[in-house]
This record gives structure tokens, C-alpha cells and sequence, in this order.
């Protein structure tokens, strides 16, 4: 297992966004997008974080993804609109489309947004919880990279889309569930692989549907859906909402290029007062957190609780960061003219 | 295992009926609740089905459902309402919220509609599926019983809530998914203990979280929610939406009384036509039938097309109830002077 170097994750995102600033992506977006990565490595959420800069480099550098998007407004219909992300970095267009969302929710008491030829965009939870500042429930799904079979086949058809919801509550964190729709996120094996780790069993299978516990197998295979037909419908559905009805790409890959968001923002006054709202999910929260506990358990955690506290530690004591990501940051840092990550 | 008795829908209706206008609830209304539960039978999804019945009908004669309830809509906010069900039966709140999402959907493009003071409704399909014939796609969701806990913990605080998402195809049957968030529904177990069976590992524990494979002891303790973590934090923001933001009964049971529903539908015009969004429908759908099958898998089904074929079986063979289930309608029915079953 290779060691950790801790980084301060200011640090860390001035290096990252001085390496997308050295791939001709403008800095107030670059900073979007090292914000989210940073985010989700304070949050403990290594699979969607600094990991990912290699990647998006390589694609800044072949083209693939466009450094500096034009996010036109393509469908305008008060609480709906669709957002084109212009094959630029899907974190810049997830702000533009999320943000909307927002508006449209403050302006219409619910708004929902969808993103057409955007990209990877981080966790999703990053883009729920930006609804929590402007008192709105916050949505966030993504179709992902094709990585699962339907139940029943083994063609990769379908990604482990996952879907992100925050809720505003009086706490200090924020109160959100992501979820991948696999039993675990690919990003889970990218992990292990590095780290030299095996798989359990029920996690993925190869490419013909076998069991294996190698998450480089795994990663070219199948991963498995949670609770089977389940998950598998679950990822269908979001891939709905976020791939068929935006006009981005879906399914096994048909339609115009590029990876779909749907973001939904449902305002909570008018429902209800937003105090009267915060109150019950107080209720709520202290019946969980009350609840007594199964043997074994040591205490009771509500969504986006474990997340908070390692982002609290995380920003006292810096990120623990394997070698070889450290070495990427590292050599992109030195190519872009970018501050080192150490 | 008890026999089965085969059963036309129709006179199945018409008996159901019979039996809650027996007690005092309008025609209208009654076959309201009667569709909706021949319906789930027809759709092989028993546990939503007339096995209910009794357990309804104890509820309107010792006066905890009103059969005469006045629903009004008590917030009424463009494309967000709340409808009081006035401790009416689940289904008749229900029909009066899902056409009023569907109704605002149609004005606004999108219709949010919570619902307060509700009961039961039946299974979730048939409400997400009313939105199909208004081009919309159709969400629902309830707080159910309480039946799981929170992960860690062994107290009853939520309900396996379920979710529900119907979507717009040129099939001829309905694609919709319908999933509680526990590894089964509840009603899996009654009709578990109906039939005499054994549970397998992995569905329930007792009320102390030790493992059983009894279904009468799981229906007293805890629904294991599915994939862990992932199940339970779905569950409770399927909670948040249905009894929290609603001004519902949430969590163990603190707010007002009864149990709320949270409806949502999205029209698919003005995104883009709704003959364009079919055909990128057909398109997933043919790729997901046309994947190579997993070795052993026969068929690969999507969402709603199983329960559809069992449907049309069962409208030409009639719907197999088990004895003890037909000798309870037999007996309501006699009671209520309505047409008996067989």
C-alpha cells in the first residue's frame, strides 16, 4: 500500500486550479472545478476527488473537452430550462445549471434544469448541497461512464448514475445522501487498485459476468447494482432524467455526444415557514440520533454527518493523499507553471 | 399453502367496491380504492392488493379513516399544492393530489403536490403511472409504516418509504419503477406467513436485530433497508418529501397525524417533444432488451414490462387470491351487501 503525504487543502486547490489554468480553462472556472475535487476529498469521497486531474487534463489536451464553454440557455421555460455545457468542463456547467435551478426555485418555487453536453462533474452531492444557502431541497443525478448490465444481461448499457439530495436543516453540516446506484462507486476500485487492495464478493464481476475480487478486472467489467433489479431500475430512471430528456447522450451511448445533469431545486417556503421546516427536520434528526443502538454499533449517523467531520479534521490536519496522486499533481503542476501540492 | 381461487378483475372490483360503500364511502371514491388495489393483484404485486382490504375496512368502522373526507388544497402556489386528505382513505387523497401535479405540470411544466392527514394509497406504480396519458413523467412517493431503522441503530424511526417513476415510451405497456427502500416490501412477509413460508437471511431481523427466517416475528421487528446505508438514507429523504415538507406525520411519528404522499410531474414538452423523447425512450429500451444475456438469464425486462405481461395474463385468467384472503372478502362482502367475489 503506498504512503499518504497530508496537504493543506487550500494548498491543494490553488495547485489544481493553477494546472486547468495552465490548459487555457479561465481561472474563475478552474476554481469551480478544484473546489469540487478538493470538496470531496476533504469529505472523505477520494474517488471523486484530485484523483480525477490526470483525466481532465488528458482530455483538455486532446480536445476532447473544451477549455472554454459558451453555457447557453437552449430551453427558457420559467421553472424548466436546459443548459448546453458546450463539451466544456462539467463542473463549469453544473454551477451554471445548478445556480439556474436556484433562480428558477426562488422564482417559481420549484426549478429543474437540465445540462446537455457536459462531462464529468464531481460528486454529486457538491451541487445538491448548493441549494441548502438558498433555503431550496436541492437534486442533483448524473448519467456516468457506462459501467453496469442490466439484471438479467452483461452488456454495459447503463452507468452507476448516481443521485445526490440535500435537505436545509439547523445543523451546522450539510444534510445530503449520495448515492451511486451500484453497490459501490467505480471510483471505489480505482482506490483499491491503487492501494494494491482485493475487492470483496458482490462488489463487480469481468466483463462475462464471473465474480472477481481484482478491482483492475473489476474496473474493466461490470459493476453490480445495489439490491439488483433495484439499483439496476433506479439507474435507468435517473439516466431518464438526466441523459434522455436533457438531449444529452443516454444509454449505451446513442444520441449527440457528451454526458447529461438534471438538477431540481424545490424551494421550502410556501410549503411550509422555512423556521417551521428547519424545526422538523430537527425532530427528525434527534429520533435518529436517539434511536438506541444495534449491537454492535457505536453510534448513529445522519446523511452527510461521517462527511462533515472528516471534512472538519481534513481542514485541521490537511488530506492525506497517496504517492502516485501526489506525483501526478506534481508533474501537471511543474508543466502548467502551477504551485506545487508540496 | 393455502389454495388459490381464481378471480375476474371486474367482479373483483365490483366486490371491493361493494365492501367500502358498505361503509359509507361514496361509489365514486370507493372504486377509486378498489381500482387501485385490483389493480396492484392484476400486476402480480399481491402485497399492495386486495389482501388489504380488511385492514381498511377496521379503519373506517372504528373511525380512524373518514369516508367522507373534504379535500382541500391548502397551499396553492402555481406548480406547488398541498392537499388535505382529512384522514380519508390513502387512494381518494391521492387521486385528487397525483391529477392536481398533473394538472399544474400541464399549466407550469412542472407539478409539485404534497399530501397531508393521508392514509395507505396502494401501491405507488399506479399513481407515478397517471401521469403517462398527460405526456408527463410521474413521481411518488409515501412515508409507510414504520418497519426499518437507521442504520446502526434498532429502533423503529422509518418506514421502508417506497418510490415510484413512470416514464413516457411508445410501449404499449407502462415503464415504470417501483421500489421500497428495504430489500422487500412488508407485505412480502404477510404474504410469507399467508402461504407458510420461510424467509430467506438478509430480508429481517427480530425486534432486536438478531436475524430471522420467520415472517411473523420479522413483520413485528425490523426490514433490513437495501444496500445498507444506501436504502436507509433513501428512505429518509423519501420521508423528508412526503412527511416533512408536506406538514405530514414524519419520522417516529411526531408531527399532526397520518401519513403523507409527495407527488411530482414533469411535462416532457417544452424540453423537447414529447415524440422526439419516445423515440430516444425506444431507442434505450431496444438497447437494454438487446444486450447479450448474463449466463442462466433467459429474458432482460424492463421496468413495469414483467408486472404488465403478468397483467395481461390475469385479465384473461382471473387473479389467484389465497383462500383465507377470499373468505375475508366473502365475509365483508356479505356484511356490506355487495357482490360477492366468487
Amino acid at each position: 500500500m503506498p504512503t499518504t503525504v497530508s496537504i493543506a487543502s487550500e494548498r491543494l486547490k490553488d495547485c489544481v486550479t493553477g494546472i486547468f489554468v495552465g490548459q487555457h480553462v479561465p481561472e474563475s472556472e478552474a476554481r469551480i472545478v478544484a473546489d469540487s475535487l478538493v470538496e470531496a476529498d476533504l469529505r472523505g469521497v477520494s474517488s471523486h476527488g484530485v484523483v480525477r486531474v490526470p483525466t481532465y487534463v488528458a482530455g483538455l489536451k486532446n480536445g476532447s473537452i473544451n477549455p472554454r464553454p459558451r453555457l447557453d440557455v437552449v430551453v427558457d421555460l420559467g421553472p424548466r430550462a436546459i443548459v448546453d455545457g458546450d463539451d466544456g468542463m462539467g463542473q463549469v456547467a453544473a454551477d451554471r445549471a445548478m445556480r439556474l435551478a436556484i433562480e428558477r426555485a426562488r422564482e417559481h418555487g420549484i426549478g429543474a434544469v437540465g445540462l446537455r453536453r457536459s462531462r464529468h462533474c464531481g460528486a454529486m452531492a457538491y451541487w445538491a448541497i448548493q441549494a441548502l444557502a438558498a433555503d431550496c431541497i436541492g437534486f442533483a443525478t448524473t448519467n456516468a461512464g457506462l459501467n453496469m448490465a442490466p439484471t438479467g444481461g452483461r452488456d454495459k448499457i447503463i452507468g452507476n448514475n448516481p443521485l445526490a439530495i440535500a435537505v436545509p436543516t439547523n445543523r451546522p453540516w450539510p444534510m445530503v445522501l449520495d448515492m451511486a446506484t451500484s453497490v459501490v462507486a467505480g471510483g471505489k476500485l480505482d482506490v483499491a487498485a491503487i492501494r494494491g487492495q482485493k475487492i470483496p464478493p458482490g462488489w463487480a464481476t469481468d466483463l462475462d459476468g464471473n465474480p472477481t475480487d481484482d478491482p483492475v478486472t473489476a474496473r474493466k467489467g461490470l459493476l453490480l447494482p445495489v439490491g439488483g433489479p433495484k439499483g439496476y431500475g433506479l439507474a435507468v430512471m435517473l439516466d431518464v432524467l438526466a441523459g434522455v430528456l436533457t438531449g444529452a447522450r443516454f444509454g449505451g451511448g446513442l444520441g449527440i455526444p457528451g454526458s447529461g445533469q438534471f438538477f431540481l431545486a424545490i424551494q421550502v417556503d410556501g410549503f411550509m415557514p422555512i423556521a417551521e421546516f428547519r424545526d422538523r427536520m430537527d425532530q427528525l434528526i434527534d429520533q435518529i440520533h436517539q434511536s438506541r443502538r444495534a449491537p454492535g454499533s457505536e453510534r448513529i449517523f445522519v446523511q452527510g454527518e461521517i462527511e462533515y467531520e472528516m471534512a472538519q479534521r481534513r481542514i485541521r490536519e490537511g488530506i492525506p493523499l497517496e504517492e502516485p496522486t501526489v506525483d501526478n499533481l506534481r508533474r501537471l503542476a511543474s508543466e502548467a507553471g502551477a504551485p506545487s501540492p508540496t
